[in-house]
């Protein structure tokens, strides 16, 4: 039978971008049968030729799948779920489940058995078929959510079938969902945009202000540089908890002003402190800034020098968990700027000393 | 004679910890002879058992020395500064410097000849001796507030010395320094640990929230994590530009959230548009935008992918002029961001994808 958890079983995907293409190389690898659909041919073409579906999907491809992804941009994802969830011939049993980064209004308007709203949280980096990755979902959190409706025996294949993908599911109400990616992914999106746009208008005026930019103000902008375009929909269609998690943290914000105002620094050592425990325990594993440590090369801007530093390290076993080059304005040096284990960074100091390069090696998180 | 720029001198160093520390081991590689002094008599022993130091200053040392670094805490400055400035019998022709995080109240107590402030963007007052690194400031901003009332000589001389230490030398005004800190340093700083406590107070609600913070979150959270203690001083010392500057972001966000709430998709595209196109300028502001492309490579988080992505531009001859990873995930991959010249962009991709990685590429500026 198809629908056993275990049993590879035959799936459809509708838009084929990085997520639908990284669902379809992922399943595939797991000995699925895999058609597709996208509004571009030029797409599906390229989805076939990087093996990300078995083929293009006919109507009877459709019917016959066990599951059905809907991987389109927000705003197609009723009309194109409907369409799968309302033909005839559909085998009873399967489900339809898409990824968009908005719940709410998704799930309202498709909300019956066959329906299991979701959001693979991973790929925000890359996009188009191109991007598409069978790994993409490995150790990702992949948001499910059901609702009273919906058909236990299919929600338990497809929660089955994307723990096999790798993924962490995570089970919320639509609107549960929809607030807490307001506070972890949307609002912190707006606010790096709207830091960077203030640092932007000022360093038309003051030249030397992203001289100044170090690690800290490149971290918070990092998600700004992502692709605009997905945005705009997702402002849209999660308005009212991104407005009043907008609310909160201008409101808090507010409070953060009136200490600096008022000199308090017993307040103000008290928010920052209780920040620094929140962040820490935040990052159990790899972030901990404490097993970090970041290392700053002064580096010519020639082919070579990144390549012998980072070779350097893969010769010593030493591995790079963030690498970036902050230029010099003036001239053509740059300081190459590596974060690996605080254990190892002495080792490849070392090493890169002995070929003379000069390394300066900090711990993170005290910058 | 000492005062020559080539020539090593004499230093002392008023503050031990891990910037004082770290000036002292610096010069001393370069042949200076140094010596110190610090409130915590056990500090100093420590700054001569690491070599940070030839030996506790003597009055003499003081009057002696060629440059002083004033580097105490921020608080502590300008007495500590004054004090050496009013001695009687300090050398003709010395300077003395501080190396505090916030100029402006500094350089207005000690606006004197025989002054300059000045702010190396490394490392942090919290960390000690311990932590003191002659290579500290190799490659990192070392901001210089001279005033009309500074004497060139005493100026060239300092200049010349940090730029020996390794650091890339920012002339600013001190009002001007504390503008731009307040900008990508004091704000970001503020703003991080705000939406920290945002998502901290909502997980007491919901357990999943955190489970959903993924890598970008992460990043902007990031700085969060440091030692909060240095804060409240900073945040009173610059209070001004740090009010102005939260007052914009907060107009700013204000202005944010009235795009969300009347679904203006049309302004939050400019907006986030414009953000990107800074962010993605910020990596690489030595080349004109236009002329690069920008590549984005998912690898494993092993020793050998960078150096193998790098070493193959490197191979055939192409400029990396950016590298970040992107970390999508806490899990073991990352995707490797390269901005190269975009008419190499083509040829580097192909070479990539011969060895079996996906490289989708982007103009940049234009996504």
């Amino acid at each position: 039978m198809t629908t056993s958890p275990r049993d590879p079983g035959r799936a459809h995907i509708v838009g084929l971008g990085l997520i639908g293409g990284s669902i379809g190389l992922a399943l595939r690898a797991l000995g699925w049968q895999v058609s597709g659909e996208d509004v571009d041919d030029g797409v599906v073409s390229r989805a076939v030729a990087t093996g990300a579906v078995d083929g293009p999907g006919t109507p009877a491809d459709v019917d016959r799948a066990d599951l059905v992804f809907v991987a389109t941009p927000v705003a197609a994802i009723p009309a194109a779920a409907a369409t799968v969830l309302e033909r005839p011939g559909r085998r009873p049993g399967s489900v339809v489940t898409d990824v968009g980064g908005v719940k709410g209004p998704i799930v309202a308007a498709l909300d019956r058995p066959g329906f299991v709203g979701g959001h693979p949280m991973a790929g925000s980096e890359q996009s188009g078929i191109e991007g598409a990755d069978a790994e993409l979902f490995v150790g990702a959190t992949w948001v499910l959510t059901p609702t009273v409706s919906t058909e236990p025996e299919g929600y338990t294949l497809l929660r089955s079938v994307i723990s096999e993908l790798g993924a962490d599911v995570v089970e919320l109400s639509p609107a549960g969902h929809d607030e807490l990616v307001a506070v972890v992914s949307h609002v912190p999106h707006l606010t790096a945009a709207t830091l960077m746009n203030l640092a932007a208008d000022q360093a038309v005026e003051h030249a030397a202000l992203l001289r100044l930019a170090a690690g800290g103000f490149r971290d918070m902008t990092r998600i700004a540089a992502g692709q605009p375009g997905i945005w705009p929909d997702i402002c849209v269609d999660n308005a009212g908890a991104i407005v009043a998690t907008l609310d909160q943290l201008i409101e808090s914000l507010g409070d953060m002003r009136a200490r600096v105002a008022r000199g308090d620094r017993a307040a103000l050592l008290d928010v920052l402190g209780r920040a620094t425990v929140a962040r820490r325990a935040l990052g159990v594993q790899a972030e901990a800034p404490d097993h970090l440590a970041e290392m700053r090369v002064p580096v010519r801007d020639d082919p070579g020098a990144i390549a012998e530093v980072t070779t350097l390290a893969a010769e010593l076993g030493i591995n790079i968990a963030d690498v970036e080059i902050a230029h010099s304005v003036e001239g053509d040096r740059g300081v190459l700027v590596l974060t690996t284990p605080a254990g190892d960074a002495p080792r490849l100091a070392d090493a890169l000393t002995a070929r003379g390069y000069r390394a300066a090696v900090t711990p993170v998180g005290t910058r």
